[in-house]
């Protein structure tokens, strides 16, 4: 039960078990907080692999034997029989000690820090999963709960109990997660979050190979890269690609640009690491910058690019 | 002859073919554009594979035998008996078409060219390992012929012909290059070349694992970081690592942090792509970041961290 991140990396563990794994998600789609076409690619990949999705269908019951064990899971489109049953369908902070001693909670119920990490009591700090961070780029507090995001309240908090007054910057939402042979990552806002921001989002979606056709190793990878129309700022990037093309190197780029505020223009000139056994030349988030670029000056003038069409 | 980054992809083409392979460098250490302690750990790996380095040593000559084959190459050390001798001791730009053009030629006889691409001469431009390039950080002209950013000018020529006006930013001295099986990069500037740019280089050095200690695959990363002490600014960065330790990735982090002019405190608080397939929870060059921000820290209160001594 659920098609989120979790769900779809036990897709895989379960299927390299031998067990028939059939995901049940209540979205329209498995990685409900992918795109579509990005997460179509997630759901095509696992079907190969064998594993069934049934999509916007919410689980009404589950059923059992006699002997307590486990006998299927009812749906609005009928039963799956089963044998055992993953909830992977969210989790929630464990705040309790903290609201029962009078301690303000947040977003989704966890802790509300400030960027000192400091609880509404005095000398109380809060970080890792429990708390609510900010997102960088809204300023609006979330829940994003992760373990690269709980390393850094917990250093931050505990740089501010020895009085540095250093201030955690908040999270962009950035995440990776590998499902059977493919890596599926985002960072930054998506369409939806982009305009609640007040961006005008323009979308571009770019296909490339990892390294050079002469070079052995190379895979496939999808980058969508997101960014504001009028001012060319990049909001996010989502991507998709094999294990072997290192798809997230290609975005850990954009989710540096994103923080740095880089205009679609400053990707198109970045200085990476390039030779032959690590990328191609004009490496994939930049051929994306160049894309964007492309566009965003097609859509300025209403005619082709650079107003000559 | 030569142990730069050519000669030392050389050795292991040669060492795989069985040969006996000895290199020959005039400076003081193998890679002479990376700082010696990284430059050792190239030297160290290559002799573990069997390459012998002749180092501090000019060639004075090559001499044959009567059948016209070579037979050996003298140093001021003495003779290295060669039945090949390959010739790795650097690049020239070819420039004469344009300079009896009467177009002016800059640093290192390349063709000068501006930002938008465009020689001494209308209408000409020049693009590629022919043409000089800004250096990003210190305005300065350079020649500096990479694949990629051949590949940028190029693009940048041709935007500009067809009248778009946009400017090549330059390079910032990237570079990464494959020697048996480790991967040796740099990116932004040196000690020498900040000094002589005005700042004041505060260097730290990590060693890292690529993945946490339970995940298999992981390699070493030993990570050199360069930052202004007054400011904090993110001056360069030079890595090496195991193949397999996707150390190129911890590379481009550090090179788009110093393009967008991010500091110390900025690189602690990225939010990088993690899930234990790819990396450890706070990533290498996050780690880095946490070190140079706590180094330039206690440099500037001349006591422990935060003052606390």
């Amino acid at each position: 039960m659920g098609g989120g991140p979790i769900g779809m990396e036990m897709c895989e563990s379960f299927t390299s078990l031998g067990m028939e794994v059939t995901v049940i998600e209540m979205a329209a789609q498995v990685m409900p907080y992918m795109s579509p076409e990005m997460a179509a690619r997630v759901q095509a990949r696992s079907q190969e692999e064998g594993v069934s999705c049934i999509l916007d269908q919410s689980v009404q019951s589950i059923s059992g034997n006699a002997d307590g064990t486990v006998a299927g899971v009812h749906t609005g489109s009928g039963e799956v029989k089963a044998d055992l049953v993953l909830l992977a369908i969210g989790i929630r902070p464990v705040s309790k000690l903290a609201s029962d001693a009078g301690i303000e909670l947040g977003e989704k119920g966890a802790i509300a820090v400030d960027a000192n990490m400091r609880t509404s009591l005095p000398d109380i700090y809060a970080a890792g999963d429990c708390a609510t961070t900010t997102h960088a780029m809204t300023g609006r507090q979330v829940w994003l709960p992760l373990g690269s995001t709980s390393r850094k309240q917990g250093r931050a908090a505990a740089d501010n109990m020895f009085g540095s007054g250093v201030e955690f910057v908040g999270v962009q939402g950035t995440s990776v997660v590998k499902c059977f042979d493919l890596t599926v990552g985002r960072t930054g806002l998506d369409k939806t979050q982009a305009r609640e921001a007040g961006f005008d989002p323009v979308a571009i979606d770019i296909e490339a190979e990892s390294l050079h056709e002469y070079y052995p190793g190379r895979g496939i990878i999808y980058l969508k890269l997101l960014a504001d129309g009028g001012s060319g700022r990049l909001l996010g990037a989502e991507v998709i690609g094999q294990m072997r093309s290192i798809a997230e190197k290609r975005l850990d780029v954009p989710a540096v640009a994103v923080a740095a505020r880089m205009t679609a223009d400053d990707l198109q000139y970045l200085d990476l690491a390039y030779a032959p056994p690590y990328s191609i030349a004009i490496d994939v988030p930049i051929i994306a910058g160049n894309v964007m670029a492309g566009r965003i000056r097609t859509e300025e003038c209403g005619c082709g690019p650079f107003g000559l069409d």
